[in-house]
């Protein structure tokens, strides 16, 4: 990839106060460095950092900011990289400030139910190390393999668990931030409900790294349920397929995952990872991927027949039962590893919007409809369960979104769609660097207003995640 | 009760440009709808207002709002008038915008789960219409059946379900929002995921009407669960009994209630309503109410089998199951006008600290050693599953602790206490007025700072409920 130009910000002194303050090998400059941290997973983008700075400590981050701060210097907070909005991108050159340090879950309090740990913890690692303790930290975005829980709270993530278990801020209970000026708060306190003074924890989660770094977090843990059951069912009609999604609900089930998945994002997958598990007959449309959970092991089944049942109506075609461990494996695999199968083939542009989910049917159609007209084809995946779809674009001759005239057209005719529907531009991903093109369609300027205003408050030299979400002139 | 001095702010021609908005009925300045409108049920204070203005719709609300703003004419938001922190009283004088028209249901949204309402709705009203559809709205506080909606959003209120379904922030996905300058916003939009922008919506919710007066609100539903079991426990000591409580949620348990109840509340309520449902022997010091719900009437019943042969250890007394509805209202009534009995009663202040729910007992023996040192009883009661503590306090001689140095001086050591517990100073009643002098102890004044920058991007002339939670200068 060929980066896009950044300006070069620091001086020799900068990166001598970097090196004082971290040490000198975590300070880097050499052109790899740069390159390996100058992307994300978003789109075919690139831009270089003019240095990376990977503190280790509560202190570093706040040292590192108020040097920044005093001297105007952008910086850029990043997680693991995972991110599909491009909120860890410098592109405004300056400083790379890497969290991968910060990587120890502190404390489990098996008698609250909570965790306190630092930002740079793989997700999974967290939702394991709990597990073991008959404990479930349920937000689980498909990325959890490789992504971290910091950047999890960064941008408010979901993940196929949301459906039952809600998102990311709902489990966040607490946590410790660096200021833009050096300041280091704690946002609330370690409890369950709380009526004291203005919500800031949840102002900072969600706002992708542009208020504050944050540097300690407490989640709140729920006790893990026993058993799960896992069912996938093919329907011939997607949009009856989504139709099917909003019935599930009406009919009183809550499953812990409902995905959806179109037939041309499987055939690429199962090719990728060389898997058979799924039927790809060309008389199927789309798969709904369908989950229960539950402490009593009856109980769950009769709800899998029921629902099962119900299905009928919607022409649903055989149902599968994932048997075992190893199948249920195999087919969630399929469904987390979809975004990079899509990507590789050609899918290099992702959407995330988000609708009241019983008008999925309405914006796949659109979306169909959208990419005749603009010469595009997409594929759609996702948390069916919470109207949040995964749009994934293949242009023949645009491969960004970023910059590009005639996609970002195309963008604000779907978000206008999506927005008509009731819905909004992200369910999961943020809108980091890509999206903000389309924030005057789903938002007044009174709103924006207030964001604005809201990020001076935190950071009045405006270096921190700068110019991503909005531009601030 | 005497009234507190406010001053006069309103002219005659104020007067009048609210009669124009709102019509010449809806705006009252004799002398009885002043009191009526002075207090609310926090302490014995009374402010009276200048004027009580009833609007009907959003553009009225907007324009009483520009008008004040213009002339900075302080504005209090009022809903039922059922809070229990001040958060409604006009101590400045101006204007009371009381919301008691907004009552209308406005629209159940059967395909997606959501309800629609205005803010003057009786959170029991919704509840139960909500009902009538097979669909369930949680957070309930014991005021129920004479809160307003709207004022629970602004207090981010619980009650007893939120143990199992968490509180009012939960359920929030939208509000439409009339902000101090009469611009009129939705804050988000109705999507069960979001990670579009900062999260307005969660602001909002909690502020106490002091960023803008909601007008709209767009609530999530989840399905009605089909069963309910409910117990109740006696122990020979407060503390055993809240050891219990932690000792529930370790064994797995999720109850959809877990209520303390200290025996002297309960003979004070059992009196008032003239009950003989709940044993009070000489022996007991509390009981534990204990409900469970969900789908399956025989899982819920080993649920609670399990949970009472676990309480054993906890030297329960012998569990009261409640047979049939009526039992179970007649329980219900006794927890939900506990607060109303203690206070007819004498015991006028009241706290609502929450901790980590494993402190508990700290946090309970700590109330009766500072009671000994600072002259004063108290009761204790309340949400016991979430850490949340009613602590209500009967001082011979100090009937607010308003205005009163000695009960200040009390209420920071006990807040000290909270703080040094993980606590912080309310759980879901808000700090409106009387809890101001406490946020500096558990906030540092860089929070406070930012709460402060919040208050002044929306309301640049500190119109709107000005005064509560924090002073700005």
């Amino acid at each position: 990839m060929k980066p896009i130009a950044t300006p070069q910000i620091l001086s020799l002194k900068d990166i001598e106060a970097f090196k004082t303050i971290v040490g000198e090998e975590y300070v880097l400059i050499d052109e790899e460095a740069l390159h390996n941290y100058g992307h994300d997973e978003t789109e075919h983008l690139l831009f270089l950092p003019n240095a990376v700075v990977k503190p280790y400590t509560t202190q570093e981050v706040s040292a590192i900011l108020n040097y920044c701060n005093e001297h105007k210097i952008p910086v850029t907070p990043r997680g693991a990289g995972t991110g599909l909005s491009g909120g860890a991108l410098p592109q405004l050159g300056g400083v790379l400030l890497s969290t991968e340090r910060f990587n120890k879950i502190l404390e489990i309090d098996e008698r609250n139910l909570q965790v306190t740990t630092e930002p740079g913890v793989i997700t999974e690692v967290l939702q394991n190390t709990v597990k073991e303790k008959g404990l479930f930290y349920p937000p689980d975005p498909s990325s959890r393999g490789s992504c971290f829980i910091g950047g999890n709270i960064s941008e408010n993530s979901g993940g196929p668990k949301a459906v039952k278990y809600g998102v990311v801020k709902d489990y966040v209970l607490n946590l410790e931030v660096v200021l833009p000026n050096g300041e280091i708060i704690w946002t609330g306190c370690n409890v369950l409900k709380n009526s004291t003074g203005y919500n800031l924890t949840q102002l900072i989660v969600g706002s992708e790294g542009t208020l504050g770094i944050v540097t300690k977090i407490v989640l709140k843990l729920i006790p893990l349920p026993k058993y799960d059951l896992l069912m996938l069912v093919p329907f011939t009609d997607l949009e009856k397929a989504s139709e099917a999604v909003s019935a599930i609900f009406r009919a009183g089930f809550t499953p812990s995952g409902l995905e959806l998945m179109e037939i041309d994002a499987l055939k690429i997958v199962s090719k990728m990872v060389d898997s058979h598990a799924v039927p790809v007959n060309d008389d199927i449309a789309a798969h709904l991927i369908i989950e229960v959970d539950g402490n009593n092991a009856d109980v769950l089944m009769n709800e899998m027949e029921a629902i099962s049942e119900l299905l009928i109506q919607y022409n649903a075609g055989e149902v599968f039962f994932a048997d075992d461990a190893q199948q249920k494996a195999e087919l969630w695999k399929l469904r987390r590893r979809v975004a990079e199968a899509v990507k590789s083939s050609g899918y290099t542009i992702e959407e995330d919007a988000v609708v009241p989910r019983a008008e999925l049917p309405k914006l796949i159609k659109g979306v169909k409809e959208l990419g005749k007209q603009f010469g595009f084809h997409a594929v759609c995946y996702g948390h069916a369960g919470d109207g949040n779809l995964h749009i994934r674009i293949n242009h023949p001759t645009i491969k960004n979104s970023y910059g590009n005239t005639e996609m970002v057209e195309a963008l604000k005719a779907l978000f206008t769609l999506v927005n008509s529907l009731g819905g909004t531009i992200s369910g999961e991903h943020g809108i980091g660097l890509i999206q903000k093109p389309y924030m005057h369609v789903v938002f007044k300027e009174a709103n924006l207003k207030l964001m604005r205003s809201i990020k001076q408050s935190f950071d009045p030299n405006n270096i921190l995640n700068a110019g991503k979400i909005f531009d601030l002139n």
